[in-house]
């Protein structure tokens, strides 16, 4: 769109073998390789630079398959010991709460994540990576989709036309309460320019003594309270919608990399409240009948900006149906579609839609993976 | 049912009229009296005594119009002066957030039980006050429901037959992530008996520098880590269901009290961990037609425990039908039948439900509130 020299957006898909790996002690793999496959599919929404959102397009894939292989998601064991080896989720102790294999396909989904930040950390300054970036990703593994989602890009099921949310957004407002408990029990990460309570707007210093509106961590609606001098800092949270920060700086709170992002000519650091881990959503494919028009509908904030759930529900059965059903392009032609309509048309008072509305200014990327159909599971 | 000698169970009902306050500045009241009234149901239930119970089910009501009376919900002004007041919601600053009504009755709830806490916690000397209580309130406003929960007791409503759950229980198995992000940035708390990490079982000293699967703050799923020193620690949160438990102590953890309650035979401090604050929902009543079979159902977890909502539906079809539409004492009956179902009878082997299967050993309160019908909304 013109917004930045380069797509700050990232993707990849990739088909994943995971070697399972023999268990410490026995010391040696099984006759031939041995271990299982997932699918992948992600997107990584830059910002301040493209260098965290290409090396996580790169990697994440690798830090999942590192993870899922030593969860061993075929047998769960607990404390491990080279003789006795369980195969099923049984507890052998007492009071041993069981744990599924879902849940460790979680656990190591979130953990790659973490390795994946770490990794960014740590090879930041060697390979110049700038910036941080949102990452979604959708991993399927043993009939169920896995969707992780940390930042403001966004996932949707369409189901026989019923849409099925995938993700939630992390953002200063969805996840204010975690920020301002946060900054409650760490205020030195405020630098002593940032109050953690969240006011309806500033606060003028001529308003000393009378009483304001305000809500703190533990609360979701709002009361007054007297206005004090430390009430006249700028709070940690502040704007609505696509226009609301953190400490005036960041719209989202969750994602990779970010290390060296501080607040406008300041000292404090942002990384601190930014969290890696995604939200793991499970969708069990084996539950339900699905059809060819069933699809996964991965997209950056570029898309969900000016197009919603529905009208991207619209354009996907569209689509497909202008296609035959066993055209395996016609997946392709909707998330184009899809692109092409969130774009608009560059005019004098910049991108605008069919409907004369605003287009995205934004980088936009879309997968659309289709849930059923010929050759489907395999 | 003989668990202990008094009731533990307290519940309170009301109809509280809320006089406006003049503002600041102005000094006088207008001619008459000038407000507005609530309907107020609430049940408590104590725990290590009846005290804060009872003090809560004799003040909460008085606190809600306390805090209501204040937060003027007839018209929301933000930072207060003499001169102008605003009499809607629109913002009168640049990038001012609007704050709707309903947040500001939400807000004034949210504080009426911070004021509730303080008040035991002031009290409970002089006033010999024991113990802790959950606390679940349904406030009838303006057209709207609003149900505050602080604990495990639950609200439900049923209408047409459908069931719309109006509450959710905190307790250490759903208050796991909040409960250890407080334990991981103020160690201290835990007073070097406890870890901040989940373990499905307690970990015995010889498995040290094994494998074990744990949970921390930011995780939904389960990995492995080696075992050091520090995991052999009791976990903060440990047990599944009803027998979940914090610091090995308490099974719910939001709620009125506790000031004083202590991890057994230690001094380390539990209320640091629990939150008086409710979550509060919102039902607009407006918004829907109800006939009189449709009701709001509060119950403590002496109901839920043995009874579930499909089962609770059940029973209130059953009864309400068997009388006259517009007989009164319906509704009465209702709850008598929840509470004598989920009794059960005594028999030798303690109480016994009409299926044979365990009854409530522990106190039962419930309320049926109808939602439709003749003589509605006045």
């Amino acid at each position: 769109a013109g917004k930045s020299q380069h797509n700050e957006d990232q993707a990849c898909c990739e088909v994943v073998f995971v070697e399972q790996r023999s268990r410490e002690g026995s010391g040696e793999l099984d006759g031939g390789r041995k271990g299982f496959y997932f699918h992948y599919w992600a997107l990584f929404d830059g910002h301040a630079g493209s260098g965290a959102a290409v090396m996580a397009s790169e990697r994440l894939h690798l830090h999942i398959c590192e993870q899922t292989g030593s969860a061993d998601p075929n047998q769960v064991s607990y404390a491990e010991d080279g003789g006795e080896v369980p195969n099923d989720a049984v507890p052998r102790f007492h009071l041993e709460k069981a744990v599924s294999h879902e849940s460790l396909v979680i656990g190591a989904i979130e953990n790659a994540f973490k390795h994946m930040d770490d990794q960014i950390e740590q090879e930041r300054a060697s390979q110049h990576l700038a910036g941080g970036c949102c990452a979604l990703a959708a991993i399927y593994l043993m009939g169920k989709f896995y969707v992780a989602n940390a930042g403001d890009s966004r996932a949707i099921i369409i189901r026989n036309g019923e849409i099925i949310p995938m993700s939630r957004e992390f953002t200063p407002e969805t996840e204010r309460q975690r920020l301002q408990f946060l900054a409650l029990l760490r205020p030195e990460l405020l630098g002593k320019e940032f109050t953690h309570l969240e006011f309806p707007r500033r606060i003028q210093p001529k308003e000393l003594g009378k009483k304001m509106l305000y809500r703190d961590q533990n609360m979701n609606g709002w009361a007054y309270k007297k206005i004090e001098e430390d009430d006249l800092k700028f709070p940690l949270i502040f704007g609505e919608g696509k226009k609301a920060r953190m400490m005036a700086t960041i719209g989202v709170t969750r994602g990779l990399g970010d290390h060296d992002l501080k607040v406008f000519s300041s000292n404090i650091h942002i990384k601190p409240f930014l969290s890696c881990f995604p939200e793991v959503r499970v969708y069990d494919l084996t539950q339900y009948e699905h059809c060819p028009d069933d699809v996964l509908v991965l997209g950056t904030d570029g898309l969900w900006d000016v197009t919603n759930d529905k009208e991207v529900a619209g354009v996907v059965m569209e689509v497909l149906t202008s296609y035959e059903p066993n055209d395996p392009c016609r997946y392709t032609m909707v998330a184009q579609e899809l692109v092409v309509r969130s774009r608009g048309v560059l005019k004098e008072r910049g991108w605008r839609l069919a409907n004369d509305k605003l287009g995205s200014g934004d980088d936009i990327s879309v997968f659309v993976i289709p849930l059923g159909g010929p050759g489907n599971y395999t």
